[in-house]
């Protein structure tokens, strides 16, 4: 059973194994409210999950822990147990899918994991870690739906209770429902005047769904920027938890992560992943009640890889209209791209792209031109637009 | 004169207008050093450049503070003295090239300052700002060479020391100077055994050239991606106190300040502007006697704008073999594109774009192919662009 004494516990044993991660008050993200940021992204592994993995860990018995551990996770939770595990001594092994991106394979082996890749996708390498641990007798450690991983995660709601003495709301990204369900039980026993509220994806409602619909739902597919919370189907102890002390669950999109990615960059010069800026998606959307109320979000990760920054980075980019993409109907005489680079450059966007591209124009001659530039706003993508149209250009 | 009296008042001043930076210890980014980053770019404005403006705007005298400041500045500099006035109670007027990012003139006037756009660059906003200061009777804050500014800085060096016991060296970007000045002067006071160095690029070499040839030089253009220390000139001020206190200076490209800004992103979950990327840059590289010590880089300030960011987070891909392009001579048959794609995707490699394009092929009915690609680094490109001359495509 979880108890309050248990998170406590787990506060006192995992003091030298993580980092307490101060709380940051962020200006400028949502300012109809007075929100804190709690950045788990900054801790060790880059994600919160060590919390979890390592309390877990550090409660086997000598004899499991002399036979190792075994997880299963292409992402923040395969490097919390490959840590917490060489912290804690033992040794660890990771089913990955032999699809997992490189660089998540090598952060695992860095933290001292042996890894075993699986052919296939994360059911495969699900089903081959637990073939293993019946096999050679390796504790299993679940990602969420344990009672030490959950009492870890709530030494969260600790230090963030400890920090500020008074607080209106915290706001909880959710996956499998470990993170929450820890930190919503941990508030709710110490201060129950304090709102708990989860969000998910619109690309991966699990939680959603099962809160709404009253019982456990499991999704067919997933989909979405934020990886870490892309999960079919809720715990069952997960489950009980979150209806049982958290407020209300709301969804996000992944334009609304995409814009809250950005924001943390910009307002807070940090980074995090999709699942970790979703809580602050919520509050920036003013999706929850949090007008003029003291809010913590919980940002519950960093681990995106830079290939998916650049490709949000540009998306957040045509999102605000600081980017953008023009595509015009030329009619073929000479003189032309000149005439278009000069009311471009007059109104002060910069051309970062040309490209002549053939289509079905009216005249024979005809061709289509496109135009990236780097703009200000969605103002002086009109002036830009406006301006063309005035000099007879026809815009698509 | 400054003094370490001055510098231990300006923290006491600075207490309530300032963040207190703690340090982050720096895994994974330089394993040769145990490296420590102090990070101003997580101070209020985003920079170190509040610390000075504000210490000096509360020594002004009354009368000074009633008749209120000016600056000039297109960066980090407008924001400190901005806020600073601001926090002080203040008037504060900041002359701006009237090129200057939309992004920073918002910002600047969102800390409460009044912005005056002046046509031309930043000499010509320099100009102005000391004609309008003789007549109008504003204290005009200069951005580095003023005793009360560097001694604003120099408390970064006494929080650096108070809350690390024993320390090696420390790592300092240069623009003007003031910074590594304040920097210097107190760790050669407090603990001289410490190492202090400075970090210059070589597109904007100015303190770099005075130190090496004995007296103050001045380059006549500078070009780097790290603006915030792109500086024609030292201050009087800061080339004496960086010849007296200094140990050595050095230089970094903007590349290795590229791929700084990249790691920071990536093990840090951290962003830095080029300048403030400057200092981790030299220490990756290993052109600081750093090996086996225990190093604090002050990472300077965060503001990067997020076009520039998407620029740099691109050259870091390609830089690290993650995104590539290959340029491939195809000779008119059916069936080119399906083979090709199929070698790449075999290989494992995420095409992101293809473009025809005619040129100067041998075949009269040849084009050139161009593929962007998303690699795993530089020898998954050798393998597909190795697959691909198997299959007998020319590759340019």
């Amino acid at each position: 059973m979880l108890s309050l004494d248990k998170v406590f516990n787990a506060q006192t044993v995992l003091k030298d194994m993580i980092r307490e991660t101060n709380l940051v008050r962020a200006h400028g993200i949502a300012p109809e409210c007075e929100l804190y940021l709690k950045p788990e992204n900054l801790q060790f592994t880059g994600s919160f999950k060590i919390r979890g993995a390592a309390y877990k860990i550090a409660m086997l018995s000598d004899e499991e822990k002399q036979n190792g551990v075994i997880a299963c996770s292409a992402g923040n939770h395969a490097q919390g147990v490959a840590l917490a595990a060489t912290k804690n001594g033992i040794s660890s092994l990771i089913c990955l899918p032999d699809t997992a991106p490189i660089s998540k394979i090598e952060a695992t082996k860095g933290f001292g994991a042996d890894v075993c890749l699986v052919e296939g996708c994360y059911d495969d390498a699900y089903q081959k870690a637990l073939e293993l641990r019946d096999e050679k007798g390796y504790t299993f450690v679940h990602p969420f739906d344990d009672e030490n991983v959950i009492a870890g995660q709530g030494t969260i709601a600790l230090e963030i209770l400890s920090e500020l003495d008074s607080i209106d709301a915290v706001v909880v990204p959710i996956g499998g429902g470990g993170l929450i369900s820890g930190i919503a039980y941990t508030v709710k026993q110490i201060r129950p005047s304090v709102k708990v509220y989860g969000v998910q994806v619109t690309g991966a409602p699990s939680m959603f769904n099962s809160v709404k619909n009253g019982g456990i739902e499991c999704l067919s597919s997933v989909s979405t920027i934020a990886d870490g919370i892309a999960v079919k189907q809720p715990g069952e102890n997960t489950f009980a938890l979150v209806n049982e002390y958290v407020d209300e669950v709301v969804l996000v999109s992944d334009d609304e992560v995409a814009s809250a990615i950005l924001a943390l960059i910009e307002k807070q010069k940090m980074i995090a992943e999709g699942a970790g800026a979703a809580a602050v998606a919520a509050v920036m959307t003013g999706k929850l009640d949090t007008k003029g109320k003291r809010v913590v979000a919980v940002v519950s990760g960093g681990n995106i890889d830079v290939t998916s920054l650049s490709r949000v980075i540009d998306r957040g980019l045509r999102n605000s209209g600081r980017s953008s993409s023009l595509l015009i109907e030329l009619i073929d005489k000479p003189g032309q791209l000149k005439e278009i680079s000069r009311i471009i450059a007059d109104c002060g966007g910069n051309v970062t792209g040309v490209h002549y591209e053939k289509g079905d124009t009216e005249s024979v001659n005809g061709c289509f031109l496109r135009i990236d530039m780097e703009t200000r706003d969605f103002d002086h993508v009109k002036l830009i637009t406006h301006s063309l149209r005035e000099a007879k250009f026809k815009l698509r």
